[in-house]
């Protein structure tokens, strides 16, 4: 038997164990191929097949209606900032960026350098450290506005947006770290992306979700290759050579999180969890302290909390880990602990951690 | 037993098969952490003891001086392509690029998008489909160019530089196909570039390497962040989560290739490679026609030849497949056969597809 430990990592993070014992047993002999998936050229039927697969298991799992299309990229969520704003933002087009967290503000500073004065704060929490999300009247979104971008989820921060901002405005989202966490209506947004590591699949993949209309926008034939989503849509993501392992593990990750009931399951799963780690904190409430101010706010994948002492919060870690789980410490600009709560960390796992926790107020509290 | 075939691809192509049993092997617990190397945060010492492995072994196996930087990228070469003239190309630099084939072609119309009348073409032998490398007369290289770009082997027409091309300008070079396959001094080299998946690993990765003088002309602080070379080398390619698995499965196929005595063994083996299949082909003379009309440009990478018909070119490819040979149809373009020997395809591997084509010969010549 393998050891295997309790993942919070923030990502690369945790995966289901059946989607990687399915790619271990099939490493050295792909589909009776003879080969490895990854010594298959990209233009062979067989990683043709799985290239189409995880194509059409992003398509079902995410209920996707006929007019976006499903891009298989590389770069991650960095590359992507990039490739938005030099896509989209021409023409004197403006944009408004939700400023939530660490990495909204990248994805802010990265269509600056694109867009300069057309990329436009529409609100932000900075002042209070981004521990709570924008409240509905503090939105400033221009008429003039061609897109709103926001992060779904702030991984750093541990909030994340159930109810999605008011506008009028096409989304472009950053959901790296909460892809898939639930299902939800796509049909206000313009680009959804996310880089694979944390709901999806090993780094070295982008999902690009990107609707027709806002496809036709991208007018970039200046741009080199790479950098233009239109290219990638007519290719079908084949226009160069695709990240073929790790599409194949996303391949593999989908069709486990279909069998066990699609995004509505595992909705329920991260709820459960979520009601049972916020549960502990707010039940010990003097030991613990949330660091999002917001319940309403609080993130189902990223769950943020201190302790009364920084001994106390490496000793955390350090008794968690000899029980069997790691990843749990903060973020370094919060600091305390972060427990990452991924599609693929179970309610069992997050059981685990909650015992742990009330046996450490038993002991410390 | 696993029944692996024998892999002819173009890329990605076979890897040395104890890489990738060491990857089996550990794919569910990574040195005893419990988790897949996949599952990893980039920012662990697990990973981290990974990185620097595979850095330093690219640095070793090539005899890099200290000033040269090694990246681990994404993208592969389609997005070296515009990220070297994005990066290089400005304050009105000039190149010349050497256009020998579809790819090295690739890399100019790139080159050119972003810099326009600065980039020039060097020397071509598009006259003569490719089927040969610019003789020593025929280059005409600006006494004000800023590099000479040039792709080392043309992975679709089947030539390969043995001797560089004389010029003073610092080369910036494609060797997605024939990386690390011997040893050679890189003093000339301003950056080395390569897709990983034909010498090196999976695809997803992308190695650069880059000279000190040459990272500083990198001026690009306007450029989107993952655009920029002098940023990734400052972060030791850490500056956003790179493809661990995949920089991991490069790892495995160095640290083999170190194990079996470095680029030395590897030349000895390639070069004896070349022989067999050559001389099989000249041999039959009559029967096997090479595209490549050169002797000396014939690249040990990938050796295209044709059949009498096109009917006994399907017969080849179908025939060889019963005999366990897979990926010898040629490039779309030329047609034909081609036969990819990347390192990872051993002696061996061509004794049987020279003793196939012997028999082949002798049925149906």
């Amino acid at each position: 038997m393998t050891n295997r430990v309790i993942n919070f990592y923030a990502g690369p993070a945790g995966l289901p164990l059946p989607a990687l014992e399915r790619a271990k047993e099939e490493l050295l002999d792909f589909a009776g191929s003879g080969m490895s998936v990854m010594e298959i050229s990209h233009r062979a039927k067989e990683y043709d097949a799985v290239h189409e697969e995880a194509l059409a298991l992003v398509r079902e799992l995410m209920g996707l209606p006929a007019n976006y299309k499903v891009l298989l990229l590389q770069g991650g969520a960095h590359l992507a900032f990039g490739m938005i704003p030099l896509n989209l933002l021409r023409g004197g087009r403006k944009a408004d960026y939700i400023l939530t967290g660490n990495w909204a503000e990248k994805a802010y500073k990265e269509a600056k350098l694109v867009g300069g004065e057309n990329v436009r704060v529409g609100a932000s929490t900075k002042d209070e450290k981004y521990a709570r999300l924008p409240k509905a009247g503090e939105y400033k979104i221009g008429t003039d506005s061609s897109f709103v971008h926001f992060t779904s989820n702030n991984t750093v921060e541990g909030t994340q947006f159930k109810a999605f901002p008011k506008t009028d405005k096409p989304y472009i989202c950053d959901m790296s770290s909460d892809i898939m966490w639930r299902p939800f209506d796509v049909s206000n947004f313009g680009i959804i992306y996310a880089g694979a590591q944390k709901n999806l699949g090993p780094s070295g993949v982008t999902l690009v979700i990107i609707r027709d209309d806002v496809l036709e926008m991208c007018e970039a034939q200046d741009l080199p290759s790479y950098l233009r989503f239109k290219l990638h849509a007519e290719k079908n993501s084949l226009y160069n050579t695709p990240p073929c392992f790790g599409i194949y593990i996303l391949r593999n990750v989908l069709a486990y999180n279909k069998s066990i009931g699609g995004l509505k399951a595992i909705e329920a799963n991260n709820l459960k969890k979520g009601e049972l780690l916020y549960g502990c904190i707010d039940k010990h409430a003097g030991f613990f302290k949330p660091f999002v101010t917001e319940k309403a706010d609080r993130s189902m994948m990223n769950v943020d909390f201190f302790l009364p002492t920084e001994a106390l919060t490496d000793t955390f870690v350090k008794e968690a880990k000899k029980n069997n789980m790691v990843g749990l410490k903060g973020y370094r600009d919060v600091g305390g602990i972060r427990a990452s709560t991924y599609n693929a960390v179970t309610v069992d796992n997050v059981k685990t951690l909650v015992s742990f926790m009330e046996e450490f107020v038993k002991k410390n509290g």
